[in-house]
C-alpha cells in the first residue's frame, strides 16, 4: 500500500501540497492515517508537466521524509499538474524503476493497491502486452503492469474509462481462472497533460481510500488522505467510481465498471 | 533516537539477533516500541569482528527493513562480537558517515541519545579533539563527536569508565555554561574485539532505554529493546550505569559518574 | 560490457583478489585495460559460497571503486569460491536488481557481453522460461534472462555445457529469425558452490577476453583482465571453449558448441 | 579534480549545456578530456536560480553519466543562471555533503581542484570560520570549506574578489607555515543569482582549466572544458585571474591576487 496525491489547477510550487501541509505527503510518507501501512518509505516519485507534451519525472528508492532533493525540487519547481507518490513495497524490490509516478509519452501514471496472487497472474498479465509495451516494462511492479495495459487499451481507441475498467475486469477474471481469493484493490490516477482521471476500485468492501477536494480558484486535489488534520473540504470518492477532471474542474464522475 | 543492540558470545550468525526474531532490529526500524521515534529508518549499519583486529563495518542510508545486502551478510557472516545500529536522524543529514557504528582501529562504537543544544557546543566540543582525532573526523553527527573524544581519553590512558563519565561531565558542563536546558542523553557501546562496554545514562529523569540479556551457552545481548514480545530474560539496565561484559560474561557493572 | 572475476580454492580474504592487486577488479572498475567500456562504474556485485549452500551476494549501484562497504567486506570475508563483477550498462537501467552476479537456490551467476538485439528477441526469450524461473525474474538484464534460461535447462537435466550451449544456439536461431545482425556475446562463470563453470563465446569474431591463471596452491582465477601488469601465469581461454574447474584444479576443458 | 560549468544568460532549458552538447558536463564524467582525473564519477550536482531568491539544488552520489533523474530534471527545468558539477573526489568520502553546488542564502559555490595538504591545514582554517558559518559545515571536504571561508569575507563587507583573494593568501599562508610543498589549485564559481564570478588560480603553473564562451544574444557560459570538440568561440581564462558576469555580458575581468 502507498500514499498518493494529484493536484490540477493554476499553476503552484509542488512543495504547496507535496511538502509544506500538516499531514503533507512527506508527512505520511512516516507517519500514514488511513492507511495498511503507517510507514511508505520504500521509495517515492513526483511527475510534473511543465512546457513540454512530456513530463518530468524524479524517482528515488530513499523515504521521502530525508531527500533533500526532493525539498528543493519541490520548492522551486512549479506546475499546473503534477503528481507526487509515497512507497509502501508489497513483494517487489527497492528500485527506481519500481517507484512511482510512472511514465510513457505524454501519459502519468500511479497506483496504490495490489492485485491478488500477483506473482501467479503476472505472466498471463504481461503476455497481454503489445510488443511495443512488453519493451517498456523496467521494473518488476504490479502497477507498472497494470498502466502499460491500461496503454494499450487508450492507444486502441478506448477512453480512459474504458480502458481501466477492461484491464480490471480482465485482471479479475484471470485471478478467478486460478482460484485467488484475495482482493484486487485499486486506486490510480492518469493524468495526459490536461486531465487527470483518478479511480477507487476494490474487489471486496475495501478500497484504498481517496479524497477530492473541489476548492474553486485553489485547483484540484485528489489524494490517499486529507493533507489536513480537519477534513473539511475533503471528500470520499465512491468506491467503484471514477472522476474526470480539467481546467474547468471535475468533468463528470460515473460508475467504473 | 535510535535503537540498537550489541552481541557478545559464541560466535553466531548476526541474522539470529539482527533479522529472525520476532522483534528483531530490522523489525525496530519499521516499527519501534520504546523509542521516542517509531520509525528508525535513516540509514544502518553493522560491525563485526572477525579474523582480524579491526572490525568489518557495514553501513547504508537506506531503511534496514528494505535492504536485501543487509539480510544476505546477516545470514553469511558468523561473528562471536557485532553491532548492529538502527538510525532516526535528529537533525544531522543523512550519509553514510553520519551512519553507525563508528570505526576507529580496533574499537566500534554505537549510540542512541542526543546532546541537547548540539549546535551550539559542537565547535567548542570539537575543539577539544587531538589533531589526528580531527582529522578523522568524516561526518557531522554528535554521536562520532562523542566517540572521537572517547577515544581521546582512552588513549590518554583512562578506563572506559572513567573516559565515558569525563566527557559527560564536560559536555554537561559546556551545556551549562551555554544555559543549555535540553538534557543529554546517552545509551552506548563501546567494544575492543574483546570486551563490550554498555552505558545508560542521562541529565533528565528520561534515560533511553537499554536492556541486558544474560542467557548462559548463549551469550549476552545489549539491546535498546527486548528482541521478543515477551520480555523474560530481559533485564534493564539502571539509568546513571556501566556494563561491562567478556568472554566470561558480565564482568562487572557500576555507577557511571 | 563488464569485467568480472571468479575465484576457487584456499579459503581467501576476498580483497586479495578484488582490492589489492595492482590491476584488481576496483582498479578495472575505474580503468579496463581490454574492455569496450574503459569504465565499469554502473554497479557491482560479490557473491561467496561460505557455511550455507546458498551464496552471499552483495550488489550495489554504485562504482566499485567508491564503496567504502565493498572494500570492508572484502578484506572481512573468507570464502573458497566467490565471483566479483563490475558493471557498464548496455542499455537497461541502474537497479541493484540488474547488477552481477545473480543467484538462484545453490547457483551463481555473472556475465561480460550482450545479446544483440536484447530488445526484440527479449519477449521470445523470456517466453521460454518455466513459470517458477520467469517468476524470479527481478530486473531487466539479458544476463539474469540468460542465467534463469540455463537454469531451466540444468533443471531438466543437462549437463551445465549442454545447457549453455543450447540455450546460446537458440538465442542465435532467434536472433536469426529476426535478422538481428549484431553478435551474440558471452563471457560467463557459473558455479554451483563447489565447481564453476566458465564460458567464453562469440558470434562473431571478437569474444569478450576470459583469462585463466592456474597457480597450483594457490587456486584458480578466472578474470576478464589478468589482474596484474605483467601477465605471466594468466592464459587466455579460447573462444568457444568451457573450462571446469573444482577443488582438484581445472577438470576439463572443452568446445563450448 | 572535477568538471563544472556555469552558465548566465536568457533563460534555457538545463539540459541545453548539461547533457546535450556534443562534450557536455554528462559526457564528461565519464571521459573527460583535460583533467588530472578522466572519469569524474564520485557524485554530481546542479544548482538554479528560478523565481525564488534561493536557488534549487540537486546533488546525488551516482554518476551523472547514469542518473535519469538529472536527465529529467534538466530536460524540464530552465533557468537563467545554473551551475553545473561533477565530481573525482580526491580524499574525502562520497556523500551528498561533499558534492557540489554547495548552496548559502543566496550564493552558490562550486569548485574544482585542491589544497595541498588539506589534512594538515584543514583544522586552522575551519578555526577561521565565524560560529554561525561553523554550524553550516555538513560535509568534509575542502570546497565547502573555501566556500564558507569566502561568504564570511563577504558577509564582514569585502567584495567577492576581495574575498577569494584574501582566502587564498591566507590558506598558502597556512600551507607555508606547515610545510606544505604540494600546490593549492582553485578553479571556481561564485553566484548570487544575478552575478557570476569565475575564478582560475593555482600556486604552481598548473591552474586547472577554465574556458569562457561568449556567445551574444545566447548567453555566457564558463566551463572547465569546451563543450564540443571544436573549439570555436572558447577562450581559455588566464591563471591567476578573475571573471566577473551579469546580465549585460562580462562586466569586467581582472587578476585575482
Amino acid at each position: 500500500m502507498c500514499r498518493f496525491l494529484a493536484y490540477l489547477g493554476p499553476s503552484i510550487f509542488l512543495d504547496e501540497l507535496v511538502c509544506k501541509p500538516q499531514h503533507s505527503l512527506v508527512r505520511q510518507s512516516l507517519r500514514a492515517d488511513q492507511a495498511k501501512a503507517v510507514t511508505n518509505g520504500d521509495g517515492f516519485g513526483v511527475g510534473w508537466y511543465g512546457e513540454l507534451s512530456s513530463p518530468g519525472v524524479y524517482r528515488e528508492v530513499m523515504p521521502a521524509w530525508s531527500d533533500e532533493n526532493l525539498l528543493a525540487l519541490c520548492s522551486n519547481v512549479r506546475s499546473h499538474l503534477f503528481f507526487a507518490h509515497v512507497r509502501a513495497a508489497t513483494g517487489t524490490g527497492i528500485a527506481r524503476q519500481n517507484c512511482h509516478p510512472f511514465r510513457y509519452g505524454p501519459y502519468l501514471f500511479m497506483h496504490n493497491g495490489q492485485i491478488g496472487g500477483y506473482g501467479q497472474v503476472r505472466r498471463a498479465m504481461e503476455a497481454r502486452l503489445p510488443d511495443h509495451l512488453y519493451a517498456e516494462r523496467k521494473g518488476a511492479t504490479d502497477s507498472e503492469l497494470l498502466f502499460l495495459l491500461i496503454i494499450a487499451r487508450i492507444e486502441s481507441g478506448q477512453s480512459v474509462t474504458q480502458a481501466v475498467s477492461q484491464i480490471l475486469n480482465e485482471t479479475l477474471a484471470m485471478m478467478q481462472v486460478l482460484n485467488i481469493h484475495e482482493p484486487l484493490r485499486f486506486a490510480g490516477a492518469l493524468a495526459d497533460g490536461s486531465q487527470v482521471h483518478a479511480f477507487r476500485f476494490s474487489s471486496d468492501q475495501r478500497a484504498p481510500t481517496l479524497y477530492l477536494r473541489q476548492d474553486g480558484a485553489n485547483g484540484l486535489v485528489v489524494a490517499s488522505e486529507p493533507l489536513a488534520d480537519e477534513q473539511d473540504g475533503w471528500g470520499l470518492i465512491p468506491p467503484g467510481s471514477v472522476v474526470h477532471m480539467n481546467a474547468h474542474g471535475v468533468s463528470s464522475s460515473e460508475a467504473l465498471m
